[in-house]
């Protein structure tokens, strides 16, 4: 498969002599600085802290700390690494955070291959370079699908749309080109003149600043509004699309995704404005019936009594911060995904494609 | 009337030794600081940089402001003020903010009374004295107004409501008891226990920094949201009540109220949740039809741009700040007022209670 040119600087995740380095995000857009997750330890901080962040980045991400602490295990014993290693090493990246699926997903997949691995009884040396190769190949296996993706989104994007878009489903969110602003990167190459309303996506800001920088570095029109403004502007007319990324999307099409996207799917279904979910198939769970089942991760209420580390409250001050909510199935009109646009009835839909995807592969 | 005794620290408008005493809300709630708006100049800046906010808080400073300048006016010169002078003045107070209409019928109320007394041809001590006593009757008319309104509220507050508030309509909006937690505040003395969850109302943060404030001094219980996350606690049917004030009524009963207030009223009706209005009468404009011909005030996008004057996005990124938004009437169950609740038709409810209102002031 061709790699992917990626920009300079926009590389959420990337390997280097063995390493893995991950783009500090949360220092992000003042500054661009790097973050050596090479070690389980490590990686298990950045994700949880969210110096790494986006479901299909974290997938990647963890699929890379998983090989590379099974290869320095094999390298470092007398012996490959036993079942239990396995267990135990996918265990705790998975403990990191509750509501993206495609974390249990990437972690299933390296552990699969090294299983098959260790059966095939190659020596130590073997065991740790291809394991570690495995991860890469599903780096650059993202960035293909999300490339894949955004063709396959070009339908739904009319010429000059306005389109809404609610926290980072970029290049940062998803290794690679994008998944919802992948859309819209491609309609932006194309020629369509999109232009987007950034939700700045309380409490973590991915929007002001994650996909505001994105937007700007590409040239693509952008305007940061508060998350309680897209009413207004739904109102007035003046969005004709709405798109986001999603963490994790149960068998009938619920779409768990950063909080406040239920509320803008509302809003687009109370306005009539299509609302669209772009994700890769690794962000779907068909063990999973509904979204009742996702489990929601509640953060730290610091982020929401403070902004940028400064209170805005009063001490002792009671606050909520779930990080996710559900989107039911009913109010997205359709799931952008490497094997096409997905539509209602989605039970089928998304049975369908992933069947057609786990062909492929095999 | 008997005055209404306040809570320490919480009057926002004050007068002392015949000087207007602002609380400095902009530094709330981490200091109480006190702000000196007698002079004209002081006031409109007072005003435009939010030191006072909340429209019948702006009305009522605005008030003793002017009535401030004519009595000065009036003592410094040789006569009393002119036709003019009233003109001028209140054609300057009038241009701070465009969207609550409060500051208009204040101003107009002095203006009406001074033209009157200069009518009468009194002296001018006299009518400096007059004039500042009409506005400081004001202050104490809103009092016994928003305490009135609160207890028409109850009826539609259920036992251990769960409410919703957006922005801050409580004693510092209000130059008192407070209209939307003014009916909170009822509620919690009456022992109905209600529990409030508090949006934090970006870009401004009057939910986290002035409600958070007010209800914790009050002992209600209180739980700070960001405005994205409404929909999610609707949607868990975790809210029974939305109460929220008003900038502005038009004759129809549509609302303008702070940006985001729109989109909570569009969530309450798609869950089912009464979304109700609490404000006094002089937020009703029955010279405009509908909510369309309320002019929105767009603010600096630096206050969308920057949290607490911190940067969150680029530098150069493009924002959008529109400070209000407009609820159409049929989103609105009610509007509290201090002539009882009123219910849809609102053409003819408002008319009524506007009727009542001025037969018993004559």
């Amino acid at each position: 498969m061709e790699a992917i040119k990626l920009d300079e600087g926009k590389m959420p995740v990337e390997t280097k002599d063995g390493k893995i380095i991950l783009i500090d995000q949360r220092k992000l857009p003042h500054a661009i600085e790097y973050f050596d997750a090479t070690e389980l330890e490590k990686m298990c901080f950045a994700i949880v802290d969210m110096v790494v962040r986006g479901a299909p980045s974290i997938g990647v991400a963890a699929a890379l700390a998983m090989s590379a602490h099974l290869r320095d295990l094999a390298l470092a014993g007398d012996r490959q690494p036993t079942l239990a290693d396995l267990d135990a090493v996918k265990a705790k990246l998975d403990a990191t955070r509750p509501t993206a699926v495609n974390l249990k997903w990437a972690t299933g997949e390296v552990h699969a291959h090294a299983k098959k691995l260790i059966k095939e009884g190659i020596g130590k040396e073997t065991f740790a370079e291809k394991i570690f190769q495995f991860a890469q190949d599903m780096l650059q296996d993202h960035l293909a699908r999300n490339k894949k993706l955004s063709e396959f989104g070009q339908s739904i994007v009319p010429e000059s749309a306005r389109v809404i878009t609610h926290c980072n489903a970029g290049s940062l969110a998803t290794c690679g080109w994008g998944t919802a602003l992948g859309v819209i990167k491609s309609a932006h190459l194309k020629g369509l003149n999109p232009r987007v309303f950034v939700d700045e996506t309380r409490p973590r800001n991915q929007g002001s600043k994650l996909t505001m920088w994105e937007l700007m570095q590409d040239g693509i029109p952008a305007t940061l509004i508060c998350d309680n403004m897209a009413g207004y502007l739904m109102n007035k007319n003046e969005v004709d699309l709405v798109i986001t990324g999603a963490d994790r999307i149960a068998a009938n099409g619920d779409s768990a995704n950063k909080i406040g996207t239920y509320s803008l799917a509302v809003l687009a279904h109370h306005h009539d404005v299509p609302f669209y979910i772009a994700a890769p198939l690794s962000t779907f769970d068909p063990e999973i019936a509904t979204g009742s089942q996702i489990p929601i991760e509640f953060r730290n209420t610091d982020e929401v009594l403070q902004i940028e580390g400064q209170s805005v409250s009063l001490q002792g001050a009671e606050a909520l911060n779930p990080a996710f909510d559900v989107t039911p199935n009913h109010l997205i009109k359709g799931i952008i995904t490497e094997q096409g646009i997905l539509r209602p009835p989605y039970t089928q839909s998304i049975k369908e494609a992933l069947d057609r995807n786990s062909g492929e592969r095999n």
